[in-house]
């Protein structure tokens, strides 16, 4: 725990001097006031983040955390359990969606394993991914705690040292996910803490129909009642019914906080992530930019409950951090308004007229 | 009237044979159905507008038709007319918001002067900006009609051939527009086309305080009155309420319609020059991406006659182009994911379960 808790320690409010500096410069720019709208907002907040004007964003990477979910025994997901590791072999070939639009907008990706059930001996060996497994896949839910408290500390513990390393050489970064039935795991997070129903919270994940529905409401109810999680203790809730690679979301985005750099959520699993992060230190949320608001229908009432406006909504549900990879082009072009646009002065622009 | 009436019967709607084609490859990718939700969507239209799989998409322009407008005349507009032709100025200069956007997403910038008032001599001599001035701004709409039936004809022919001319080295465009005094002019059109009242579509434009609000209605609707433009007759309105800029406009979307080209509108005065095409060619509007719902209150209404979804919303109300620059990196993802993501074959990732 010692950390988890320094790591909070760390985390300070972002500066409203570095607000104010980026305001009066927007202020100045030939043209309309405020009138590039949410782009100024984000620029307004990266310096305020960061403590610089123009804020770094030049290096930007997408850190995909992965992991299986012993829930799947219930049939809650379209897809067999193999295809988490089968994606993150994808993820390192560069051939599946992230990687196509990381690759866009230049954003590095990198791979976590926090407990793919699969073979990944050969990735772990050639160091193309970075091993933090904790344990081959969660218990089931539905029938026992996810993992120990020590496993549900471990994660975030995990999270927080991604992030220390990683900022080394990283300005902004964004979260991926990879986890057949890790959809199932976030509304059971979202539920307890947000207070919403299942029902409200569920949405249809890789594709299920109306009966696979109804039961994965029942299996999340199962859990939800067996387990009794506190909604204030965000351990109790990780381990009873979490996943490995949510705790490491939760602490990646702790810890990426304390380091003053911004990190981008994607959709409804790094959200309740999110939410974890929220319970263990309440102004983390300061550092995280919602990318994108996705068709789940819990992702409304997750990204309500951070007080996070999304930037984008393009009907996304693949997850694997790829609305963030899109809205790494908006953070960047908030950066560049900083810098490339000229004042009312240097471009010899008449003012409004008063 | 040739040219406008030849190119009108050059627009062919867009290829169901394409959209079939793109389709099916979308449905194979290693994802669930349909994941990348509106980027997906993009993807059929770009193959469906182009005829290719994948789209052409890698070059890219926003065309900046500059204008001035006699009916600043009557204080509609917060800022002096010598800002249209400051900001012409900026835009070569490379300072100007368009210019750090368009940057960042690798988009050229092409300014046209249309009849702006001020001096451009310096920039025309050096074949910085393409010369099409109609004359040296309109005339004030408020007293006279904007322009004759011939200088109207003139703009939307000088907007074809722009787009012929351009076409050669440019797949996709994006329009950005100059003038102050132009929402007053879009807002005109926009009434006579949507039929919705003036009060409904007014904004407030550079930043009007609520008298300026009130005499901007005020001027709209007297011109209105004045002249009574016939709503389904784009030469009519165009010289009546409209400007050379709009003209301009309307002539590049039919324009690149009839090269069969994807062509993004920006704001509320790009998407005015659109409804006006529309009423040249409905056809073209097959080959038109919204690419932001900007803050005017006009917007909704005009992208809802055009029958389109705005693929941002970010409270923004520079033009210049700036939305549809922005929007370019959606553009150029969804060309990405056509080529970038592997199939459930090509990555050995198992399909749903039955």
């Amino acid at each position: 725990m010692t950390l988890i808790t320094d790591t909070v320690n760390q985390i300070k409010p972002m500066s409203p001097v570095w607000r104010d500096k980026a305001r009066r410069h927007l202020e100045q720019l030939a043209m309309p006031h405020w009138a590039l709208g949410r782009l100024m907002d984000l620029a307004e907040d990266l310096c305020s983040i960061t403590g610089r004007i123009p804020p770094a964003t030049s290096r930007k990477a997408i850190v995909i955390m992965a992991a299986d979910h012993g829930v799947c025994k219930e049939q809650v997901s379209k897809y067999p359990v193999d295809v988490t590791c089968q994606m993150v072999h994808s993820f390192v070939e560069g051939r599946a969606g992230i990687n196509a639009l990381a690759a866009l907008n230049h954003v590095q990706v990198h791979v976590v394993d926090m407990g793919v059930c699969g073979d990944l001996t050969e990735l772990l060996e050639n160091q193309v991914i970075i091993s933090r497994s904790i344990s081959k896949g969660t218990e089931n839910i539905a029938k026992a705690p996810a993992m120990s408290q020590s496993q549900a500390i471990q994660s975030i513990e995990a999270g927080i040292q991604i992030a220390t390393e990683l900022s080394e050489s990283i300005d902004v970064f964004g979260i991926g996910e990879m986890g057949i039935g890790n959809t199932t795991i976030s509304t059971a997070i979202a539920s307890v803490i947000t207070g919403q129903p299942v029902e409200v919270l569920t949405g249809h994940g890789t594709g299920i129909d109306h009966k696979q529905f109804q039961n994965k409401v029942h299996v999340i109810k199962t859990a939800l009642r067996l387990h009794q999680p506190d909604p204030y203790d965000a351990i109790d809730i990780l381990s009873k019914v979490g996943g490995f690679e949510l705790g490491a979301i939760a602490g990646f985005i702790i810890g990426v906080s304390s380091l003053r750099k911004p990190v981008l959520i994607d959709g409804v699993i790094s959200s309740a992530g999110a939410l974890l992060a929220q319970l263990l230190s309440p102004t983390c949320c300061d550092y995280i930019i919602a990318s994108h608001k996705s068709v789940e229908p819990g992702h409304k009432y997750i990204l309500d409950k951070l007080n996070k406006a999304a930037l984008l909504e393009l009907n996304l549900r693949l997850g694997e951090g790829t609305g963030a990879a899109l809205a790494m082009n908006l953070v960047e072009a908030a950066s560049r308004i900083m810098t490339g646009i000229g004042t009312f002065e240097d471009l010899h622009v008449s003012r409004a007229i008063k």
